[in-house]
């Protein structure tokens, strides 16, 4: 598999649930008086939140069980809503087989007119194989 | 402030509650017993979970809410395990005014021996600010 893609809609649920775990209670994720106070009137979800879900289609589908984390470079280019639909893709750009790193472009756009919302590379190597 | 450091130690609790919340059941974080087929020997924090603390902070206290990330440049340099004492620091290092952008340098050290464990830089603004 070189590519995979999903439909990904963060609920306002996952966010509180990600604030209360990271402690991050930063109020433009939490308070709708808050948000509707700056330029993005709703509240947006964490950055890091959308991260995870690149982090999730790693370590389970692309490349899988095992892999670990050498970097990731992301860019947040819109911000990212409660309840709209979103697309997750993520694409094999290139190995380094000498030392067993893979990379990968993460994108996460707007599932109705294909704005790109995230972007960024990732490197990731499979702990089983290491060395 | 211009910079802020802590200490920190990720439990397996966090871990576990990362994994269920994210989807993230890759089992070099669960399992033991997989972890010590790896040359890891034992489970490693998500790197995602670590990039939370960083999100955190600058939701919480430097810069504070209502920041909005615009990028992160992550890097994952050494496994990070469950209960070992560490150190977070984010460092203000320069402003891009015109546009409200601060950039902050990111990092995690080992609290014993000051090896950097994750590095990295963020670009972030305050949503309260903007244009």
């Amino acid at each position: 598999m070189t590519a995979y893609t999903e439909a990904i809609t963060f609920t306002q649920a996952q966010v509180e649930a990600f604030a209360a775990l990271s402690g991050d209670n930063n109020p433009l994720h939490l308070s709708e008086a808050y948000a509707a106070s700056t330029i993005f009137k709703t509240p947006i979800v964490h950055g890091m939140w959308v991260a995870a879900a690149f982090s999730r289609v790693f370590g389970t589908q692309m490349p899988g069980p095992g892999t670990v984390y050498l970097s990731h470079n992301l860019q947040f280019l819109r911000p990212v809503y409660v309840g709209k639909p979103y697309r997750l893709s993520i694409t094999f750009l290139r190995a380094e087989p000498r030392r067993n790193h893979l990379f990968f472009e993460t994108l996460l756009t707007d599932a109705a007119t294909g704005k790109k919302m995230v972007t960024g590379e990732a490197c990731v190597q499979n702990a089983a194989f290491v060395y």
